[in-house]
């Protein structure tokens, strides 16, 4: 190999559901070395005491947390911390050459006034804000590919939006008809002990949370209303469902041309998407399991339009750890860095 | 007890999950003997071989079906059995002077021309299926008391109808804006063995089917059309869930007065169902989780207002086996009998 | 009804699994009345807060704990709190005349020094400790019957119990090759938000916990000793299963006699508990699946020899918060209040 | 890449779990090209069809099995189908010059004696069998490396059997006191549609099978015995446990030197595989949770010594489907060819 040389790497927040995905991740991924793993409350343990099933190849501690320090050694950052810490960091590490991708919602909002109202937090990074763009590649491709700071997406935005983008994008629908019911599993409520969270309450059970007033509704938002060129409203509601991984967007809007059947959808979001490796749009009459999806990167998206009622249906499955948090942030890293896009990403679902 | 003599009910299909469940509640009736369990494949087998957790209880066999010793020897009939069979039956039962209540599609529709497009029967029967009634005590208490035969409801027009009925009996709602987003535990495909209802494929996933073609839209539709008054159609997308019971229906509707709030809705709720001991309003801002109704008569209904988009949202649950079928079921056998709607059937979920 | 009179019962501890089951069972009770409901965090609240799904049928505030107060106004008073402090309450409801039914760990043992010794905890009550019974009515009905504190045990032992005392009270095994392989439910774990009991990190695992170490070890071994003659060291190992109820103990042990068959034993555990209308063995051949008995009361206990090894393997299954908690306790109360032994309680398990 | 080829392999049984687990890892395999995929029943469709969401990155169809074309077309081929099939196929793909991984029992035991006894099958193909090697590199690693004909072992014994393997090599238990209680989730009753394995049945549920008469305890006593150097029987029970993947192997057995303690076992095992990249021993006082294993080869191993009894227990987590079959046949293929046992295999598991 020569003198080939691995891009030193560094994740903030590591101890979490999306901090051990990017671990696993990145530890497989031919460019890149692991090269600091940091925490708050478990700093100074041994990353394979927090998952001893990766203590026989993690052989990294979790370390404090000191922005110096991470920009002086690692070139990529990736931050996995809960809302509002990422913004009091970010501004270092930028200072210090870092390429940044943030998880949290700190850096997804054009408009930090919507961020602080959604997020109960006064900004004093605006400039930086300024620089960052929303990390979704199969909407900002180029725009990633020239950034500095990345706020990535959400898990439900991410389906919500691959789902809506191709509509709203061409017109073919009316916006503020559109409904998002989205479903995920509970990892996605982050490694907490949550009443609501153990198994013997979540098991066998299903039900709505935070109905008319989830924070991903925002940036839902503000993507579409970029797509569509105004300002749009969609109806977001999110379920908790019996499973570990994985988010299903059921989305319905009504088409504004009540001839377009179903075939003609699936051939207008091909050609949406057809330099896009990680969606695939399901054949005709296929609708998407979000099992299909877990594991890998990929979003499945299924179509259907009802003749009767004037309306599309789309269904996009993603596995709301990887292509909803760590494998997107991966995408952006890969095109930040002018690598392929699919570059040591997994491709082929863990199925059954 | 004195001249105390409980009716002779019997059931045919008791070797399903409906007829399980039927058997189940039956048994602890304090008003009923079941006398007789009937089924096709299973005739001639004690029905202890096909639920061994019951032998203990149930000292009874599975016997072959043969509508005149039914009729015979009992005085209720509870029909559990795939579409298209009971039509053939329910004729004789009734001549024999029984009760009948069938749980499938067959006495649901007023109009045999829906029935035999959805269903792909045609059908002999009209005169007796004139004389059925829809078997949703919420909305037809009244017409069941006096009827002999039943059509009870499929268990998702249950759960939807009974989140849309105040609303559109009152005029509140846009009709044609009505879209129900249902989601079901797997126990509503029945105890067959189908790949897709393994545990190794449908644990951890999620999907929807039978997307804008379920058949109980026209059964949905039905009933919303006879509560506004005319002809309405509902937009219904049925998802599987990785749980054994429960269904939730996510309802989103367009208020006409977008002056409405939340706290009015549940007064008008609480209102419309005031005399209906099955169905609770939830608090303002609480949402019902199907585990709350996993083993009780219970319908759970919360209630959302989105000021943003003057859009309803109304979410209910039920256990799709009890409320959804078999205890829907003997609700309306009470109501036949005169006696309390709430006699023998569970009042308190099973949880966690 | 004329001057029937409900016994007034209460329940400190009213708002973990183990109160709401009690809470779920004694309202359906015939016999008696719930009157009080206490418990140290939730004081003040109503119950219906805790458990919104049974707002509508639980009409009581949650209690603060004062023995006085809950002795003037009940007769019956269960106790489901965690260990070391039913000890510092019984005394005094004892003195004011309840009959107490403790569902810790408090009351089990004859010999304090065990308790202290596996419990870290020094006991001032053993005067108290020693009127205690333990409540386990297929062994000790007749002292459960004139006791006024009952220790009821704990969730694995009961099913061990019941597998393994035929075998030790007829001498058919060598009592220390017994090995109890003990699977749980994570209800048992407490409605508390502990990590390894979310959905997310015990859904679709298992493992394997306090091997060798078990608190619930030494209160088999006390009873195998009892019906052994002699003391009994028993392997017990405790796993946590994906799920919510049900425990599966699988018992191993050598036979004395290694030309005694299946069928043998299905004799001998039959006349062992022909009075005991919880207990079902199984028909030869049949094994236990922890789902029939959820819901109910029932232990159902499925038998093999292995004539190859000499070894019996008897399998138990309960529901861990029915038969091994609530509904064992109310057993209890029913013998002790000169009832049949099945009032009130469950007999047809909730399948599927 | 230069003359770059790799080698052509095939898969007979493609569209099973096993199968699937195969073209998984194969594809992402660096030194091999899946070039066949064979099927009875699924011949002729795309295998896109089977499984959708490898439809985008597995562009092959199911083709007919002929021993023949797949000798020409294969170089290593892998046989995953149902058990008295493999040994029909395998000596003509010998004769090809083809390496050959049996999934099936076929090839696993040294005495067809034994085999027609499980398995109910008269074998004619003696002189083949003879050449077989059992594939569990951890035991028979040279051998493997120089063998044609690999009889894959089934899931269970390959966890048994790595818990068993440093006890009985060095005689360190008393094999006859060998107890292995085993717990399996359900993808190893295979994609059919058996009503004990749909989710409704299953989940949520727990019970031992095939008790005293599992076929895989000739297979697990086979190899103890070999390693024991005389005959061993061993107490083998499966459990079915509410869960897609994962085997634990709890196993029960008497140490010969009771003054043994737990670390002194740790140093052992650790000894014993400290060329095997796949097994990794807990720490201390650490147990393995399947959940660890699940998505990579890695078999996980826990050892608690009981001063009380003086048996050791032994826990090993595997992933049923990749080191409990497709993974651990890859495994096999890479000694084999030559290549690090290791490589194409996931080694970091999937979680939460």
């Amino acid at each position: 190999m020569g003198n080939f040389r691995r891009v030193p790497v560094g994740i903030v927040g590591a101890s979490g559901y999306g901090g051990v995905q990017l671990v696993r991740l990145l530890m497989d991924h031919p460019e890149v070395e692991v090269v600091y793993l940091g925490g708050e409350s478990s700093a100074g343990k041994p990353f394979g005491e927090l998952y001893p099933h990766l203590a026989h190849a993690v052989n990294l501690p979790v370390e404090e947390v000191d922005p110096e320090i991470i920009g002086d050694r690692t070139e990529v950052v990736f931050l996995s911390l809960p809302n509002g810490l990422a913004c009091e960091m970010a501004p270092k590490l930028l200072e210090k050459g870092c390429l940044v991708l943030d998880l949290s919602a700190d850096y997804r909002f054009t408009d930090l006034t919507t961020y602080t109202n959604w997020y109960n937090k006064q900004r004093t990074d605006s400039a930086t804000a300024a620089t960052a763009v929303y990390g979704l590649p199969e909407l900002y491709r180029s725009r990633i590919a020239e950034a500095q700071l990345i706020g990535c997406p959400g898990c439900y935005p991410t389906a919500s939006l691959l789902a809506l983008s191709p509509l709203l994008k061409q017109g073919l629908i009316i916006p503020e008809t559109a409904i998002v019911d989205a479903k995920s599993g509970t990892s996605g409520g982050g490694r907490q002990g949550k009443i609501n969270l153990l198994l013997a309450e979540a098991d066998n059970s299903l039900g709505a949370y935070g109905v008319t007033r989830h924070r991903h509704t925002p940036e839902i938002e503000q993507i579409c209303s970029d797509l569509a060129g105004h300002e749009v409203m969609i109806q977001f509601t999110p379920h908790l469902i019996p499973m570990v991984r994985g988010i299903l967007a059921t989305v319905y809007a009504t088409l504004r041309d009540p001839g377009l059947v179903r075939d003609d959808l699936i051939t207008i979001f091909r050609a949406f998407y057809r330099n896009s490796p990680w969606v695939r749009i399901c054949e005709s009459g296929e609708y998407p399991q979000t099992k299909w999806a877990c594991g890998s990167n990929m979003c499945y998206i299924g179509l259907e339009v009802d003749p009767r009622t004037g309306r599309v249906i789309v269904m996009s499955a993603i596995d709301n750890l990887i292509k909803g948090q760590a494998g997107q942030a991966i995408q952006c890293m890969n095109i930040m860095m002018g690598w392929d896009e699919t570059l040591g990403l997994p491709k082929l679902g863990f199925y059954p």
